[in-house]
């Protein structure tokens, strides 16, 4: 398998430490606008533990870089016929899914993505009803992947992705019927500044927690999808290994189109244990108008605010060092268990960044988030899991997924309420 | 008089239509970075109430428009020649203050701005200590200005401006000495949205706003500066004319730096009615490093977040038509009166919105700030106020200056407690 890997931001720069311990690849290309990162990346250099480690030792040669603009859809095309990659994994802010899922169509290879293709709100009543839902321009084209024998895996990071697993599993083989899947996410991780005090750093990439806060929550009920108010409904969710009692928001999130199209359930949601602090940052950039992706003129250039925002604050892939804590994500399910009594489990991956930071040199949360499409890309490549068209993690078998994450030294644990 | 105005935004697009109704002026030159908005400024395009008037009679010949750089010394210094100017006013932002009032010294042109030159703080004790105090650069340079002939009026819009020449009134006719003379602002002004729901909107130019709110305010004490910690010492003050109990906050402002140049007073402070939710987004602008002036690259692109704030919000001059409510300036002043008993005053001038649009097309912040400019620029004209190097509205005899505001139309008022 040969792998061309669009993007060497936090997740990209994750992505290697963890394939270069296993031997399922033949070669991964290491593409981003930037070629001097993409560079970096491919060669561990921003991995602090790879660096140790092959400091004394020759390179990786299965890893090279290029430079690539994920927009250009022709480049991505050539790239991946030059290179001649098997799969596309696009490892970018979102707003780039549909260039590279083209791209990697028209180029008969496979796609793997960590998000779906963006929604948008409904124009009259976006906090009733959805308008362009997560994923729908890329389920649109499920029959062109098909007539050509190709997949796309869509929604396989850890959130959608392990977290669609999990409700795979729970459907298979914990429940007789499910009445509600609830993903929840929450963290106790704090980060210092310079000066050694708390300081605010969003751990992952802001353009994308913007994207999927401020747009409407969507929420799956009695056979149909609606949307509410951004950061309705809080619910204090008590995570486990020692995080405990975090306040969660719903927040629009691919489970919540992802998982009814595989798994039967009354009712999914997505809610994320924001805070208050964060939750009231992006209040603020709403109300300012510095969310908008749409460009504004100054001193004569064109620039996005979102992409100044995310200039502005530290790359998340730089905060490990600096990080303390565990970040949890995981799956709620509430049903009739297969003995027919009422059962409620949450299946969860907690991920500490002191093991993260050590074992690969990735803080918590962009290695939580690289760990799984490197899972699936393994089992594609061993051919454990095959697939044709446009799906998600819901739609393979769990069991296989599952077991090779225990072998990453990442186990997953299951809390029994 | 011939006038070089340079900036075309809020408080320039108000001076021209306040200027129009006066004749102690031969010729303004509107000058900008963007010579459409001068165009449009100089033909009272901006001014809604002026374009009424002008539209069935000849353009006012007085005015012209320019396009100029502020921060390119050497073209301001071609524009005052080749337009033969004999003062620069200048209406940008106060980061252009040091190449404009050099350019004017060195084209032997009088100077008036409505700020000082910028401050920077104490390098290891920010908040107690003054570092590069704000209007230093400009000072340490008026001996090269007496040495011409020339005067440099600095501080001279509202506030600092007006609320200097009410300490330096206060000081000549209604107290025998001062203990405390504190610079008070303070509105119930409210901008509608295009849906007429309530709208975050800043009602003056937020790169200065950010600039003296986020920097450590300064405080006269006892024969010395000082500084605090940013929004401290919350109080509540009562503002007149039914704008009512408004929450003020410490902030740095000029009138704490000229005010004891001239006047003698135990202390003197500046505190400002921002509202929580204003200081809420000017820290939440902070924690994420998007009041910084520094450039961050951005696709290629170098822009400084600060400006970015600035073009993602609606312009100030153009807020209004959706506006409502009265902005109010003021200086209190507390001591022991010509009468030997202890007396307490507060001198203020109010501006009600719905009255600056009818009269002059101008929103009531940027006409406040517009109006004291113009009023000095008459007694600068017809004599009535003369000097020579850099000086502060309270060098000057502060009687003739009420007596022309009040003949503008725009009277002040005193409240005895």
């Amino acid at each position: 398998m040969r792998i061309l890997l669009v993007g060497a931001g936090g997740v990209g720069s994750a992505v290697v430490p963890i394939a270069a311990r296993r031997d399922f690849f033949d070669h991964i290309v290491v593409a981003d606008y930037d070629r001097a990162r993409a560079e970096a990346v491919a060669g561990g250099q921003a991995a602090e533990q790879i660096r140790k480690q092959t400091a004394s030792g020759p390179r990786d040669p299965r890893f090279s870089a290029i430079g690539l603009d994920a927009s250009d859809q022709a480049a991505v095309e050539a790239a991946l016929r030059e290179h001649r990659c098997d799969v596309l994994v696009n490892a970018v802010d979102p707003r780039f899914d549909m260039p590279l899922f083209r791209a990697a169509l028209n180029a008969g290879a496979h796609y793997l993505d960590m998000a779906m293709s963006l929604s948008r709100p409904h124009p009259s009543r976006p906090y009733e009803l959805p308008g362009v839902k997560l994923g729908d321009e890329q389920f649109a084209m499920s029959a062109a992947w098909e007539a050509k024998g190709l997949l796309a895996l869509v929604g396989m990071g850890v959130e959608p992705g392990l977290a669609d697993v999990f409700a795979r599993y729970a459907a298979d083989h914990l429940f007789e019927s499910i009445d509600e899947i609830g993903i929840r996410d929450g963290a106790n991780l704090v980060v210092r500044g310079e000066d050694g005090q708390e300081a605010f750093a969003p751990t992952f990439s802001i353009w994308t927690t913007i994207e999927e806060c401020l747009n409407p929550p969507v929420i799956w009920e009695d056979g149909g999808w609606r949307t509410t108010e951004p950061f309705s409904e809080p619910e204090v969710f008590d995570f486990p290994e020692g995080i405990g009692p975090v306040e969660c928001v719903n927040v629009e999130h691919e489970e919540v189109l992802l998982i009814p199209r595989w798994v039967k359930a009354r009712k999914v949601t997505f809610k994320y244990g924001l805070g208050d602090e964060f939750i009231d940052v992006l209040r603020t950039l709403h109300k300012l108008g510095l969310d908008s992706t749409e460009p504004v003129r100054v001193r004569g250039l064109e620039v996005s605010p979102r992409d100044v925002v995310a200039a502005s604050l530290p790359d998340p892939a730089t905060l490990g060092e600096r990080m303390r804590g565990k970040t949890c994500a995981g799956t709620w399910i509430k049903g009739v268990g297969k003995d027919g009594a009422p059962r409620e489990v949450y299946l969860y991956h907690v991920v500490d960044n002191a093991w993260s930071m050590r074992e690969y040199g990735a803080q918590a949360v962009v290695w939580q988030t690289a760990v799984h499409p490197v899972v699936a890309l393994e089992l594609l490549a061993r051919g454990a899991w095959k697939g044709q068209g446009v799906l998600g993690p819901e739609a393979f078998e769990p069991e296989p997924f599952l077991a090779l994450l225990n072998e990453y030294g990442s186990p997953w644990g299951m809390r029994e309420s």
